[in-house]
């Protein structure tokens, strides 16, 4: 385990950024629903308002981010394009908003990638170029393309225009419900965390936000604890979104400042709440989709009666793993 | 192979009966979502609106027709209380609808039913009496109980009431979509489809309206070809909701009147609109709940370009089955 002092810092974006990225994304990306479910609240001994990022554009809250980021480029950054590293919903994120830009899009993907990925994000119109992820550096490899070719890169989650745009979702959430208790938010690199906080803290400052991890790879929780960022090796965990080893400089300016706690959830906890949500809610959700959901579940004694805000994030997973989860063999 | 014939008679129920239906369940039935997916519209080669119906209390349209149906009882049968026969959605629609109508309901169900069904319907409340399939007759039993205690027998599709409620289901389709070219409504015992069929012939007369059956148990195809109700053996189909015998004179009144066609569609082509439901809609169906969505993708060529209304009739298939479907082992 590896650590780095940060200074406490101001915090990398405001609520008015977030405002700005809702302006931008109007009309562009879907502004979802949020789903209610009686027997999720008898579970849950709470008021649960779901926000369902799984049916977004490109079913997961990433496109807010990506898109965001794509709009503000300044006019020569856009004739030259954008890449991105990614085997996951960012690569999807980037590649649809290049599309809908008319921008050059270049996705940096390990070449032992899901096929079906690789041929998404093609799909979207994207140029991907693969790498051997035992021998080469994604992130020299795509440096060195982006200075070649003049592209700019736009990071998953450790960006001030990514971040803002993943709070529109928390902002969407509170047009809808007005004043929560507590709002619950997956986290991995902490982009959407850091967003949803911001509009919390701006809105409803008495407002509990916590972000949730999942068990086997609790760095934010140990960052928190240490008000420096912990490192740690990739997370053996079904939560793919959230196999990150340690959070952002930018996203833990916010999350330190702004966030009241970070819990962590178990996989078989990911997974029963997985088959609630289909089984009862009917919505297919992704293992990482479920971070929230799991939680409020988990601490239905100590949350009981709020008023509970929870960002299901994603549903991207392939049916043969969805199945082999929910029914392992 | 049985059939009988049956004389043209008048039509069991009218868009009247459907409109008193829509304003007794206002406020009692969820006004369900119509769910869009342009990857699904490129598949059908068509601009399709889903009626989530999945999205039902109790998880299927059958709320609307049981609902419907206990709230037409006068005092005497108000105070009585209900019986039903069905180990399926129809006995949690009825079970639920008499809970909120402070009525005393009997479900009898066979006692192999599954007992995540049992408990179920146990939890809204209802008396379940069980029989053994193989030795009891269901309705003789469920008839004498109805006699002895004073009990209205309230049947699956059968029946007035029941066919007017289910129509609601189209009715706000079209109060959202306007006209359409096409609406597609799965078809077992022909509740849903006479509602539906109902409904259209009076809103939008050149809506051609097509019933979506199993291939296994094609026996409404084979009524309309022979102008009278034809029985069938139970047929083997994954589309559980749909394995009925026979149409009911009272739905086979409507059907042949007001219905143009009765398509098929094969347990495979269920599977993969079921899988497509999961993967790129993030919505959890039942077998049952895919007969419309399978057969717009299958009839892709013919049904280019128009307007198509799906109804999505429901979403309750046990989690393991749903695994074991799109990943058989």
């Amino acid at each position: 385990m590896q650590h780095s002092v940060t200074d406490r810092v101001t915090p990398a974006i405001d609520y008015d950024d977030v405002l700005g990225a809702q302006r931008r994304l109007e009309g562009v990306a879907h502004r979802t629903p949020v789903l209610h479910s009686a027997c999720a609240d008898e579970k849950a001994q709470a008021r649960l308002h779901f926000k369902a990022e799984h049916l977004q554009r490109i079913g997961a809250f990433k496109f807010r981010g990506g898109y965001n980021a794509l709009d503000r480029f300044d006019d020569a950054q856009k004739r030259a394009g954008v890449v991105a590293f990614s085997s996951g919903n960012h690569a999807q994120a980037i590649a649809l908003s290049a599309r809908l830009k008319g921008m050059r899009a270049v996705i940096v993907m390990p070449e032992d990638a899901p096929e079906i990925k690789i041929a998404a994000t093609r799909g979207y119109g994207a140029e991907v170029v693969l790498y051997d992820r035992y021998t080469q550096d994604r992130e020299a490899l795509g440096r060195a393309l982006a200075e070649r070719e003049g592209l700019t890169v736009v990071p998953p989650f450790n960006h001030p225009h990514v971040m803002a745009g993943q709070g529109t979702a928390a902002n969407e959430l509170f047009d809808e419900t007005g004043e929560l208790d507590l709002l619950l938010v997956p986290l991995g690199g902490g982009g959407l965390l850091s967003g949803c906080a911001t509009v919390a803290r701006a809105r409803y400052p008495n407002c509990r936000v916590v972000g949730v991890e999942p068990a086997a790879g609790n760095d934010a929780q140990q960052s928190l604890a240490r008000g420096a960022i912990v490192a740690i090796d990739t997370p053996r965990t079904i939560a793919d979104g959230a196999q990150t080893q340690a959070l952002g400089e930018l996203t833990f300016s916010v999350i330190r400042q702004r966030v009241d706690a970070i819990v962590t959830v178990s996989d078989a906890q990911l997974v029963d709440a997985m088959t609630f949500m289909a089984s009862r809610m009917k919505q297919y959700v992704e293992p990482t989709g479920c971070l929230g959901v799991a939680a409020a579940f988990a601490n239905a004694d100590a949350w009981q009666g709020l008023r509970v805000g929870v960002i299901v994030s994603g549903g991207n997973v392939d049916p043969l793993r969805f199945a082999s989860l929910i029914a392992p063999a």
